[in-house]
């Protein structure tokens, strides 16, 4: 049981110089001194996120074992480089920690996180730690991290969420309403959950697009691309307005994870997914990095209706409704 | 009242994109894509630190305004550049927010955050914001913020803790123990403290070393440094450590804030001055920066005692004992 912030970021340090001898040259002073310091790669811009990981908010400690947490925590910060195009160089995590999580669930934590970072090339390059506070005397206190994460991309060619123009077609990868599907189940029965085979998780142990994002970049395919951490009406709402146009979605053309339903597809989040649009006359293969890619709609000039959501769904029917965003936000009590 | 995620992301952009005006050139995308770009100075090396600021650890609701909460917070992470002799040039700022703060409280958070940022040349480049989790229903939540600094030096140039050699004179910019004794009038009494002028506020309103660590990288005249943030006993204690010596320190030589006792000086923590060394023969000015300087003791080789603690303090009376860190550090119960 670690007990001291000092023994704390000895451990955390200690398993991170391990994991050094397989990390990138970027990082030339890692933890330990008062900043860290990278020395950027030449002709290369830096790609930037960060991305907070709150108990009660997006994991709960009877549902979500521990390495999906830290796994989970470093995959956010991963599917947003993922949606530039970039590529991971260096992550920095800062951790609030109950004491009583200090010793085996933190470990976990590190583990799932640790296990991604090897596997992604990420390199722990600092951080901070702290007690986590209690609100009373009788309360409980809450478990928070924030990933930063660092990556780069040849200057002027990292994917934006503006760059769509008006008969783009709309992409994505994967398959969507698989997160919260999963997280469905698990909140009928975490512990059968847990058994399940680990490949078969896309809730609890999500895939950045990382790949598929580097070649979108690299072939110039693209015109706009986003992850798809919020549900695909937030999102693609959200690419819609950055490329100042309008989407309309065709619901046969949704590929449905096994097990979830229309809804789940729509407003789910947490997919992780890759969301882009691309010219009508590019050839967008059938699978990028592996991973299987399907056409599920077009961009359209504004529409000259106020108020109307900038995204429709075109029915089985034929029919054309407009899609809210009902993605995952905050302040609406949907947490 | 902000009320979603989406507007207190668009009111937090519209402040920025006014600041950005007078920002710095190396923040080519800010808030609104899924990463920020960053197009690295030619010839530097980036330094980023990230420090977390949590309710009831940090600060106290009832205690600190929230525009000194804001100041503190950006502070946290200059003072570890200053510490690197680096300048400072992008930041980015998570937050988690209790939805009774995400009105008046937060304007006023972030009215110091921004004014400490316009102050020191810091643009905001992005950041996450979700609101705070409850551990329970009839629990209070409780604000936590990280913040990211990104700055930058010469490439091989930035101050570290580990270059000091045997013999090297011990620094301090300006005074000690200043923070530790307006946190006891604080706690005493936090109406009144909030009256004072504001330019006697350390424990309020600190002041990175900034324009001290940049002189002190590009005159290279110091051989190792770290900032104030966890007490002196702690962090000459780090320095010791890093460059495999130990000091001692000069009681008398200790420059005394008003108020302040010595064991504020030694053990306070959050005074954000500089702690630095430099050659015997090295002349260091009187004043640098605008800040008074004081030699306050001498690096030697390591003792063969085990266990004893790297730092010595040498009583007005020429008795030499063991000055055992003290300072700050969670997981003991002192936060």
């Amino acid at each position: 049981m670690k007990t001291t912030e000092g023994e704390l970021i000895r451990a955390i340090r200690e398993r991170v110089t391990r994991q050094r001898a397989h990390g990138d040259r970027i990082v030339r002073l890692g933890i330990g001194d008062d900043c860290a310091i990278l020395r950027p790669p030449r002709g290369r811009e830096l790609t930037v996120t960060t991305d907070l990981t709150l108990e009660n908010v997006h994991f709960r400690r009877d549902w979500h074992p521990a390495q999906s947490v830290g796994h989970r925590c470093l995959v956010r910060g991963l599917s947003d480089l993922a949606a530039m195009g970039a590529r991971p160089d260096a992550a920095f995590l800062s951790l609030s920690i109950p004491r009583e999580l200090a010793g085996r669930w933190l470990n976990g934590f590190l583990d799932g996180w640790m296990l991604a970072a090897k596997r992604y090339g990420v390199v722990l390059a600092g951080g901070d730690t702290a007690e986590a506070p209690r609100a009373a005397k009788a309360g409980r206190a809450l478990f928070a991290a924030d990933v930063i994460l660092i990556g780069s991309a040849p200057a002027g060619k990292a994917l934006r969420r503006g760059g769509a123009s008006a008969g783009d077609l709309v992409y994505v990868t994967g398959e969507l309403g698989g997160a919260a599907a999963e997280l469905r189940s698990l909140a009928r029965n975490p512990a059968v959950d847990r058994k399940r085979d680990l490949k078969r998780h896309p809730h609890l142990y999500p895939e950045p697009r990382l790949q598929a994002g580097a070649r979108l970049m690299a072939r110039a395919l693209a015109t706009a691309a986003i992850d798809l951490s919020d549900g695909l009406s937030t999102d693609l709402a959200h690419l819609c307005q950055a490329s100042g146009l309008r989407a309309e979605i065709d619901v046969s053309a949704l590929p449905l994870a096994q097990g979830a339903a229309l809804d789940d597809a729509l407003h789910g989040g947490e997919d992780y997914e890759l969301l882009f649009t691309a010219r009508p006359g590019t050839r967008i293969p059938a699978t990028i990095g592996g991973i299987p890619v399907h056409a599920i709609g077009r961009m359209r000039n504004r529409s000259r209706e106020k108020n109307r959501p900038p995204v429709d769904l075109c029915t089985r029917e034929g029919a054309r409704v407009p899609l809210p965003p009902g993605g995952w936000e905050h302040f609406r009590g949907r947490a």
